[in-house]
């Protein structure tokens, strides 16, 4: 095992590794650290080692933070419980990239986990340290895709979890969470006050883990699975840029994490990716700061169809501005318009149906090349964190169809008499 | 290549491997023939050969109607375009396997498909060989799940599609259909009508492939992918027992031939599975004729929530109760409220949220169970075929929540003061 304690990402303090969040010092939030030292005398066996592992996250075990077992957790065990995340296909997108003038893009679709987010691979990291932890209880504050992922991992590892939402969710939403039988808790307030009454709940409930409070030290480092998977399937070299969505501004920086651990252990190639954020215009409060120049993220009303990404008070703000800002990148917002038009171009050039959060990076991305941000000859990769059946309202009124009688003359003359949609066209 | 001709299933007539789909002697339904002798000399290299293959159908492809090629269409090659779908999860269910009173009971999750259905492993295949017959564009009939899988298909090809649906079928299912930039065509009467019309129309486009009509031997073939990758999920041994759903017969009739092609090749041990299938009472043409004992499956008019196995003249329920009786198994059929109950099943047992088409074979595997007809030793496969995203209407009612004020003491009395809700109680 290589984790090693936790850490205040302001002021240093070290803590042992419970299931605490905050420095007792300086209130600052707390990050997992490892010493990966002994990996590095033999890369090219930890390569190969990686590459004959399970096909999820738990290949990437070593740089997860768990701690069980002799000499540390077994990739093969951990994926016969629960419900495996990750391995999800990173796909060329040619016809993509011709759209928008440039020679070679790929799509992490990370819709295809279990509950179609990426928020399984941050669950089952949690889930799994939890129980390491010995909590009974799965738990969460959250407005949809986190609210999947939680009913549904407890429903798979056979404990009782509660899930905390706004009273006034999408019923879609609700139906795709209570379907697990998780004990769902209808909150009367917005998602901030949810999440505040979970704060003070998991200091009262000492067996329950919620995954985004009392674990998000483990829960975070989930994310940087994405950045090995997006490594590994390129050949163990770095991408040269990366569109990724801001919400909290965790998945963000944490995939930036991840390449920056393995290009320290030499187990990849290329430099660090430049990486680019992306925010939905109403809920823009990183990419509002990073315009003014400051990393100061002032808190706003939420007013976007990216309900995924509305967080108007992001944890992780200035860490999100202060690597846009170090890795020659940036954070940019798209309008609810743009955000649908990012879904039609994706879904039309790729077979890839996104939620409403990748309408906002694929709409990031087109705004990055228009504007002629990116040379045309790098390795893009566009991070897909979604489902587009979980959004489908934004999607109604962005194609037209035609409507016929049952007869070959009435296809003939409506449907063959006007030229075929190609979405290449 | 180890395909060789198109054979006729009622007078054995041969046809040579162009997209015909009916005997011209005795308008019997042709089906592809293989010589796989060649690979019988040495199946553990091609044991191995099949591991190191792409993570998709694709490592499957010498049993695939695939010609083009010397020696054949390469497995890597094919996984570059398109939208690769199989290698879904065989996931171990111990906790429901604990509540039918069984000890061995396996979910092969195929709703992890790239549009969420099994129906991206016979699109796959159906368009590929389209493909290589020179045709340019991508038709079917479908009421959801072929659309969806059609209709991205095309997209992530780069080709044009028409998409024939029913003009009353659910928004849900168009908005998942026409986000991909297809030609949807939304036809004025019921689902019978539009196959009519899709199959004058193939008989005029002569370069259009309908997946389910003039490619369908083809099409069909994608479906033994199930049984090989159950197969090789197993350590290369077949289970006891398989579960699946029946509509038109064929996913049900081709994973008993793809069991049946590996077991006589000695590539895999064990015996032929029981075959148990699986109908919606309100659509059991099939069910009703098995009971009966006879293999006349009367038409019937759909009236089941399960619209996905809706098919009212099944073209293969012959050959479906053929099988049934030859393998030990049965077809039987389960009413909409145990559809419902058998998602709630499948969802709290194993995290798993499918659509009503697995409700369906879910339930039916729990009355299996319950008469007894299961030997608690069993080697048991229970085959999901689609997404409960899809179908969330079924899931409305099936469970409580609570509803609080943002207040700990509200949570307390509400909340704590009633006993958890366990999945497993």
């Amino acid at each position: 095992m290589a984790v090693t304690h936790l850490s205040c990402r302001e002021c240093g303090s070290e803590y042992e590794l419970t299931a605490q969040y905050v420095c007792h010092r300086c209130f600052g939030p707390l990050e997992v650290k490892y010493d990966h030292g002994a990996l590095a005398d033999d890369v090219a066996s930890l390569r190969r080692r990686i590459q004959s592992g399970p096909q999820n996250i738990w290949r990437y075990v070593d740089f997860l933070p768990l701690v069980e077992g002799q000499p540390g957790p077994s990739a093969r065990h951990l994926s016969r419980v629960g419900l495996p995340a990750g391995c999800t296909p990173l796909v060329r997108a040619d016809r993509l990239a011709e759209r928008l003038g440039l020679k070679d893009v790929w799509v992490k679709n990370d819709a295809h986990n279990p509950t179609h987010s990426f928020k399984d691979r941050v669950v089952s990291v949690a889930a799994a340290r939890a129980r390491e932890l010995g909590f009974d209880t799965l738990a969460c504050a959250s407005t949809g895709n986190l609210a999947n992922a939680v009913a549904a991992a407890a429903a798979a590892l056979g404990m009782p979890s509660y899930v905390f939402i706004p009273a006034d969710l999408e019923e879609q939403k609700i139906l795709a969470t209570g379907v697990y039988g998780t004990n769902l808790v209808k909150v009367r307030g917005n998602y901030d006050e949810v999440n505040r009454l979970c704060t003070e709940i998991s200091g009262e409930q000492d067996t329950w883990a919620f995954v985004n409070v009392n674990m998000r030290p483990y829960y975070a480092e989930g994310s940087k699975t994405l950045a090995y998977e997006i490594a590994e399937q390129l050949g163990f070299r770095t991408p040269d840029r990366v569109v990724a969505p801001i919400a909290s501004g965790s998945l963000y920086t944490k995939i930036a994490k991840g390449f920056d651990e393995w290009r320290e252990l030499g187990l990849i190639a290329g430099g660090a990716p430049i990486m680019n954020g992306a925010q939905a215009l109403g809920c823009s409060p990183v990419a509002t700061a990073f315009a003014a120049g400051t990393d100061v993220c002032r808190p706003v009303k939420p007013d976007t169809i990216a309900k995924s990404l509305a967080i108007g008070n992001p944890a992780d703000g200035p860490y999100a501005i202060e690597l846009a800002n170090r890795s020659g990148g940036g954070v940019d917002s798209v309008d609810d318009d743009e955000i649908r038009a990012g879904i039609r171009l994706l879904a039309e050039t790729t077979g890839i149906f996104t939620e409403t959060a990748g309408g906002v990076t694929t709409a990031t991305l087109a705004k990055l090349a228009a504007r002629g941000d990116i040379d045309p000859d790098e390795t893009v990769v566009l991070v897909i964190t979604g489902e587009g059946l979980k959004t489908l309202d934004a999607v109604r009124g962005t194609f037209e169809a035609h409507e016929i009688e049952p007869k070959f003359d009435a296809f003939e003359s409506t449907v063959l008499s006007v030229p075929a949609h190609r979405a290449t066209a």
